[in-house]
């Protein structure tokens, strides 16, 4: 410990918002350089070698191979695939002294494609799975929480090449499993939760969530064991109801109602129902916005959604398609379109095909023969009655309305529960997007050329530290599991004898000599600091050695339990290295 | 094989100047993306795990402990340093999406002080050696030869702290040990040479350079052992001369005689001497520059030197300092000099403090005393007999002097011989250049904050790669040591029969149930393919299963010298395991 390049911190960094990153700082294991970009001092290197190590060996019992690719990369595969355009600000560009344009990999599709199309032609050299570990970088809008989003960060990310389907659903298989001995292995508690692939292409696509508070995805769990990210979750759609009773649809004065509350007020006194009274549900509301696309190409959407949900921006984001970007309506944006009455925006003037050419896009629980309040297009004024199907119609629908828990599941089996969780793997069945796109194609057994399917499976690694150093630390600091701790015990020496000091260094010897990483701590210092750091540090087990040595015993703490057991000096070394396993 | 990401061409590739690069492309270990930026595939990246390892277990055994810092690094403090402005066009750089400067570090000094400063801020925390294996970036105008000086490439950097001087050359010595340790373990027949370290400061730098032919770093080595990087020799400075008998200097027409060959022809035509010939070496050129420094500042400066002598760039660039540039006078520059007779200057009007505010600076060889024909400053004139100190003055020396096989050792011990090498590592002992700009600064013993005195350790490691592929390949391929080679052994199937087949990867299962790594060519392609491409690949030891099985002996290959030997093929694995030690 005197020698290690450690220094610990008494008080919070002051960017500190979660418990991993607070820890990490305070303890020395890493140390920030610039917004989400940190050195790994020795004792978070130490870590990350391990989660490294896990991998690496799940990686190989799952047959797939290391490889490495640049960081530094050119433009022109990016170009083929769409997607130096499609990241927008989310990548670091640059220009290398001759003008060439080059980026930092967010991640390695094209460069894994183009390795196989440049090594492989046939069948018969598949499947095959590679995989790297590898520094990447984003350009992240708010990089968050130290290490948990960086914007140089570590990945495993490995794909799979496949001649059909049917190979591809079996390397997914594969991958699939190491996930889960991979995150076993790691201790985490998650939950693979159904993704959305829409926009990416392909026909599946997984998350490794592992449950946090902190985590900044939203998943939903049903009765059944479904599960699925927010983004992923589809809109339990309703029967067609029967409205061959509804009256006509009748426009009603409705002064004052421009939102959907002061107009479920003007219902309930003006117009009052005899079985119940009006709520937000009934109302049909019609939200504007401007979507841009990667290739900067604009046009207008109009979502219409009952009136008790919000549009969610993680499900538009997830619809729209990666790179392209929405927002609200601006008062240029309504000049543009004079036919719009602020506030009491119908069907109307929305309706499918309109003349505005806005696309009018429904959230599916808008089914044929559902009964509507909504805008009139005109200030001050509602139409009630009006039935989907019979009455007005739109371009489509669009599944952005948020998800709540106790929404029914899609698959029928009940509530909906909402949960938070850190994404932490990611598992896809790409299909032959990038195959296509670079043209990755081999010979399939009949002597044909077939695009390649290709699966992607990334895990964070970096973001692997933090999530175990959030779901394990405690108000006293760091706890790690024993296969990821930077060193298997700490060896305290209290008291000021030389024999408390020659003691401790004799069993930590001892120790470090049957194979045991040990942190000793030499240093010259009280043991109240020392006992404070060891539990900051956070080794799974700690040594005592003070005043108990008078008496023939030491101290042997576990820093989680902080339960402690004194043990005789003669059989401290046999007693840890038992304990250790 | 029929499973490894490999695929071996028949080809150099276009690009290839080296035996390296040809046969690490050709063998599959390597791909290039872009320019100096390559792929490592799961050959090259084992050969560069085993070399990681190496250094690994040097440093930890030097007592040197491992983090890692971040590529992308923030432009403050590389500001701080100047080295922002002075790297010129060789880093690359870039903005973040605030605009933000940023760069892709090419070393990491400033990373290793600031760290320190950081963390650490008494005596009593020193001595301190940290280092890293970590990816660097260098916008290289000719990156060359495949991975051996490439754009993208990994290096180890360590990073010695001391209170004093004398700290710090323990610290350099140790790391100076270690990289004898990793070199020898390498298998590298290397030199250690003076360096050269004017510009970058500090009070010792070396070199360790690996003979190769191919190498880009010429060095002279003396009887002694005296060795040093050309840009490091000093030149052995003569005693002054005794120029009292000396005629007084005078000027003589020379028509035509612009350059020294014409000059010298001229001389030996019109002023024959009796005892022996005019020379180049009697004659004192004089070369006119413009130097550009790192801030845009630029000077004149005109260099003399014995005429039979050139200015040699490299050495220029040392004596002038990291980022500063050199061109020859144009039109334009002399143009703005009308005292200045192109082919005919002389110290006339260079001289010390002339008038002309050019610098004027002498090849040390030009000591007081001897006697020189140089140029008369006016066309078509040179003056003879003029004695340095007598005659002419200038405003100091610079050693940009080309050196030559047979020069003098500056040590006295005889003539020099030149090699080439390949630079694969660099111990500097810094000073306190960094701890200066960058505020690093301890108290000592006695209280007093003073700078922390630095040494900076590097070793290429993707080179590392390339120069034992290069220094060990032959006419065949890759030849590893067996240390280093991704594979301990190929074990060929040769023939049809099942049972060969069998036997083969019964002996490669055994093998790898104890441990070994094997490489089994399980391909069905033919025997001659097999021993092509076994050869390409380079294992130390090939096992061919083949015709011998029916007489019960398989034959085990030396990769290097090609000799076989026969074995009984029940004693095959005990065989092998004691070959491999």
């Amino acid at each position: 410990m005197s020698e290690l390049f450690v220094r610990t911190l008494r008080e919070d960094p002051a960017d500190a918002e979660v418990d991993s990153h607070r820890w990490l700082v305070r303890a020395g294991y890493i140390r920030r350089v610039a917004p989400g970009i940190y050195s790994w001092l020795p004792l978070g290197l130490r870590v990350m070698a391990r989660i490294e190590q896990v991998v690496r060996e799940e990686m190989a019992a799952a047959g797939a191979q290391e490889l490495r690719f640049p960081a530094l990369l050119p433009r022109e595969p990016y170009e083929a695939t769409g997607r130096w355009t499609e990241y927008g600000d989310g990548i670091f560009r640059l220009k290398d002294r001759k003008g060439g344009d080059y980026l930092l990999g967010p991640t390695h599709e094209e460069l894994f494609t183009l390795t196989v199309k440049d090594l492989y032609s046939s069948y018969k050299d598949l499947p095959l799975t590679i995989y790297q570990i590898q520094t990447k970088y984003r350009d992240e809008a708010r990089p968050r929480a130290g290490i948990l989003r960086g914007r140089e960060f570590v990945m495993k990310d490995a794909y799979s090449f496949d001649v059909d389907e049917a190979g591809l659903e079996r390397s997914y298989a594969r991958q699939r499993e190491a996930y889960q001995r991979i995150f076993d292995r790691l201790g985490f508690d998650y939950v693979i939760v159904k993704a959305h692939s829409g926009a990416m292409g392909g026909s599946m696509s997984e998350e490794f969530l592992v449950r946090s508070p902190i985590g900044e995805d939203t998943f939903v769990r049903a009765p059944s064991g479904y599960a699925a990210n927010v983004e992923a979750v589809d809109v339990a759609v309703p029967e067609a109801a029967d409205a061959t009773d509804a009256p006509p649809a009748h426009v009603e004065p409705t002064p004052g109602t421009p939102t959907i509350q002061t107009l479920v007020d003007a219902l309930n006194a003006d117009h009052p129902r005899a079985d119940r009274a009006w709520t937000a549900s009934d109302t049909l509301k019609n939200v504007l916005f401007t979507v841009t696309e990667p290739d900067g190409r604009r046009w207008d959407l109009a979502v219409g959604l009952p009136g008790d949900r919000d549009v969610d921006g993680k499900r538009m984001e997830a619809e729209l398609g990666e790179g392209a970007t929405f927002a609200p309506f601006t008062d240029e944006d309504f000049a543009r379109h004079p036919q719009l009455a602020k506030g009491y925006i119908g069907p109307g003037v929305l309706g499918e095909e309109s003349a505005t050419g806005i696309r009018y896009l429904l959230d599916p629980r808008v089914v044929d023969g559902t009964r509507w309040v909504t805008g009139a297009d005109q200030p001050d004024s509602h139409v009630l009655d009006l039935v989907k199907g019979r009455d007005f119609d739109a371009d489509g629908t669009i599944q952005v309305a948020d998800v709540r828990a106790g929404d029914p599941s899609p698959d029928g089996s009940g509530p909906l529960e909402l949960e938070r969780g850190i994404e932490m793997g990611h598992v896809f069945a790409l299909g032959t997007k990038y195959s296509e796109a670079l043209g990755l194609k081999v010979l399939d057994p009949n002597g044909k050329l077939v695009p390649v399917h290709m699966g992607s499976y990334g895990i964070g690694i970096t973001r692997a530290v933090a999530t175990v150093a959030e779901n394990t630390c405690d108000e006293k600091g760091l706890c790690w599991p024993r296969e990821l701790a930077p060193f298997a015990l700490t060896v305290l020496a209290t008291g000021k004898g030389e024999d408390v000091a020659a003691k401790a260094a004799e069993i930590a010897g001892a120790l470090a000599e049957r194979g045991v990483e040990v942190l000793l701590d030499d240093r010259k210092v009280s043991p109240g600091v020392k006992f404070a750091d060891s539990e900051l540090l956070g080794m799974p087990t700690v040594v005592v050695v003070g005043r108990g040595l008078a008496d023939g015993v030491v101290e042997v703490r576990d820093r989680r339990s902080g339960q402690s057991t004194e043990v005789a000096v003669d059989q401290a070394v046999p007693h840890l290295l038992e304990l250790l396993g």
